[in-house]
């Protein structure tokens, strides 16, 4: 058991930053931060968001002890009073998030912090690690699933995850993103979530023969009999032998609930169809076939149309690193700074290069706007805290771009959501994080509110995520003042 | 602070099939495992291994608690007197390695594990997880710290990582690859290695102009002093404050020692070019002028190839994920299981239907071969345990595959070394994990061991890994065995 403080997860210059704000401004300045990210990962047309709850567990045991004190000593780079303060550093702000399982867009705050700069400032690199990440893995894991057409996924990844809490967080996000269980045996602890395996070759191996390993299997597990066929030829010798010792259960009266056989290796459209012939035959037509060996969502679809007679599917690296695109991207901009004066936020913008790296300003909240005659989304609208809405007049949304693109709902034919909640209150947190097994129940539903073409796997159609009025309006004369202020 | 125990952080098949073993057969059976990898990730020549310190301190605290065995128990999958046996369990085995920072080629042993079956199966998961992901980062970023021919490279990468550890352990073997520094402050208090940072955008945003907030940055940090120039326009705004910052502190009389800008975004070698040409202008040749955005190998070559006058690199994303190539795909198979009678270890193979997935048999060693002339590495010799050579006696070696492919070295022209070390001996740890900082300077030496055409980024030169006469011929006659079985 090893002693874990996160405190100091965090880049550099969030520290260095935070002493100057310190040194040279009032460092109890009121900011707003929001983390969101620009585009969905590997083409996908959605993404899950996830890692809330470890992002609330990170805030709450935010400390600095007198040895994370004297390391930043150690630098040479802070001065004695700023040490002394983050010795009695506590984060005393609010934040909002939209709940994990959620189904989320680019540009949407995921999380909005309000809280004296030197501490929204400090918090930026532990939320962006926790959140990317279990977000990432929620949104692969949903492709994967979705391609699997109904049969269960388990996650199997954790060899090849970036590290123990990849393997860890990355199992968590996994459920809730629609596995069925995971080989994970300390995710299962610490999550309530269902543990899954079969065995390896080494346990084949290390009997005499492929028979008698399998017999020993099936003696002790006779409720989860899956034989893993293919240590030494699958046809030939792996399936007979498994054939071989289901008949000897069934001889034996032992029921056959849960059995059947896994291949990890080999043309596996060609060997789940002869094995599947060997079983029926054989008297075994509900056997169960699984399948392993680098899968995901791409190759499941392609055995589907194949013809694969699969029904259970271990999707490993694949799924663990999301290896196609193996980062989310959130980032974490300022969007507001308290004018004491006023009471009031002045928005804040910042301009790019590239386009779409502008981000957009101000105290924000997110309305999600159904179908009320199908439920389904029919656009996200970014706008201003304070907004009022009713769904019993009619309301007219354009694209933030290309404005003359415009949409117009008729007066009670939608609904509408706020997508944020609040989590902290003046420091202290006032959301229960929801169980893993519940989150996954609630990101099922969330996906079903997902048109069909904006679920599959390659070109989805893009749901809207608009500007309100008021909030356009603020971007656009931000925009205008910067270049007046330039020339 | 949270308590972390990584016991349970395995598959779940490695507890039922440790179960298989404590039932069915003789638990106390001593086995060998191997962990090796198949392939060199993202196309390269080589692999850096990396890891070992965190898979000696897992293997060391290895330790089933009561509320793990309570879990264990609640799945109902594992009876009392395994349970109680788990209780129990400690490491009591035998671990070579080899050490962290050399380099390694495809299939061979890592690291080998001489235990009671029991326990060689427990730690696999774990062992690979760490292995897998640290080799991953180290192997990476020594491609990227050669594209950049010189300069220095950071890690800039923990808000991308899939997760804490993946921050934190990514960063320790980015040190070993060759990074100059990390971003991350908790792996500069844990491995004692370099904090580098400047600071965010949210820094110039936060003050009501640049010019302000370049001043009270320069004011505080006169030592550090990197400004980033693209927040609202490099050329027009970012790189002319900069310079009025320096002009300042140089009027001022305090040294420029480290200073110079960040690029964060856009066209970076038409804005590092402009930016330099506007610094010496200005009277700033020796200004840095460092650059972040998505950065890769391939992309510091071509802005290299481009003229750009980036002399220090941040490098996030692509470096923590290792993008292109996220998972390094280490195994860990059944070698040889003792004969109690014999006292000799019984060669075990798995075949597979995947020719590149059989494995080499038996209790093994690995002979590095240098030229004494230039000290490049010649070939490599996988061997059994055992085997004697003299480097005053000529040496043939032969292609496993193609064994006409021969290469006779001359006596006294070449050097051998052993590559597997002691780590465990009978449980416990009998080898000491160098500094960091120390794995790094042995890494670069390491990589000077490798000719030229094995460190190109592209279609590099595969470096030979041979099997031995003994090997070869006792893997030979395993596959006839088995064939022979068959028929």
């Amino acid at each position: 058991m090893s002693q874990r403080n996160l405190t100091l997860l965090t880049d550099l210059y969030e520290l260095t930053m935070m002493q100057g704000y310190f040194k040279e401004k009032d460092a109890n300045e009121t900011v707003i931060f929001d983390a969101f990210y620009r585009s969905n990962p590997g083409g996908n047309g959605y993404a899950i968001c996830a890692g809330l709850e470890q992002v609330i567990e990170y805030i709450k045991e935010l400390e600095f002890n007198s040895e994370d004190v004297d390391y930043l000593r150690s630098t040479g780079l802070f001065e004695e009073d700023f040490l002394e303060y983050l010795l009695h550093f506590r984060f005393s702000g609010d934040i909002y998030a939209i709940p994990e399982g959620t189904v989320i867009f680019p540009r949407e705050p995921l999380v909005k912090v309000i809280a004296p700069i030197m501490e929204a400032q400090l918090v930026e690199t532990a939320l962006l690690t926790i959140i990317n990440h279990q977000s990432l893995i929620a949104t692969k894991t949903a492709r994967v699933v979705y391609a699997a057409e109904g049969d269960g996924v388990m996650e199997f990844g954790l060899r090849r995850a970036q590290g123990p809490d990849a393997g860890i967080y990355g199992a968590r996000a996994a459920m809730i993103g629609g596995c069925v269980g995971t080989s994970n045996v300390l995710a299962g602890k610490m999550f309530n979530v269902p543990v899954k395996g079969t065995h390896a070759h080494s346990w084949i191996m290390s009997f005499p023969d492929e028979l008698t390993a399998f017999r020993s299997y099936a003696k002790l597990y006779p409720k989860a009999c899956i034989l893993l066929v293919d240590t030494y030829d699958t046809l030939k010798s792996g399936v007979p032998n498994a054939i071989k010792v289901f008949k000897e259960m069934k001889e034996a009266n032992i029921p056959l609930t849960s059995y059947g056989i896994r291949l990890d290796s080999g043309d596996l459209a060609y060997l789940s169809k002869k094995a599947k012939k060997m079983l029926t035959e054989a008297g075994f037509p509900d056997a169960i076939i699984s399948a392993s060996n680098d899968l995901d969502e791409t190759l499941i679809n392609s055995l589907k149309i194949q013809g694969a007679t699969i029904n259970s599917w271990g999707v490993g690296t694949n799924l663990i690193t999301s290896k196609d695109c193996p980062s989310f991207g959130g980032v974490y901009k300022l969007a507001a700074v308290l004018d004491r004066k006023t009471g009031e936020f002045n928005p804040k913008i910042k301009l790019s290069e590239n386009a779409e790296k502008i981000t957009n300003p101000g105290n924000k909240a997110i309305k999600r706007i159904y179908s009320r005659e199908t439920g389904k989304i029919i656009a996200d609208l970014i706008c201003l805290e304070g907004e009022v809405y009713d769904e019993n007049h009619s309301l007219l949304l354009f694209d933030p771009i290309e404005t003359w693109k415009k949409t117009h709902l008729a007066p009670n034919t939608y609904t509408m959501r706020d997508l944020l909640i609040p989590v902290f209150q003046g420091g202290k947190c006032v959301y229960e994080s929801p169980a893993v097994m519940d989150i996954q129940t609630y990101c099922k539903k969330e996906l079903d509110t997902l048109w069909d073409e904006s679920r599959r796997l390659v070109n989805p159609h893009e749901v809207h995520v608009d500007l309100s009025k008021p909030l356009w309006n603020m971007k656009n004369q931000l925009l205008d003042n910067y270049h007046f202020q330039e020339s």
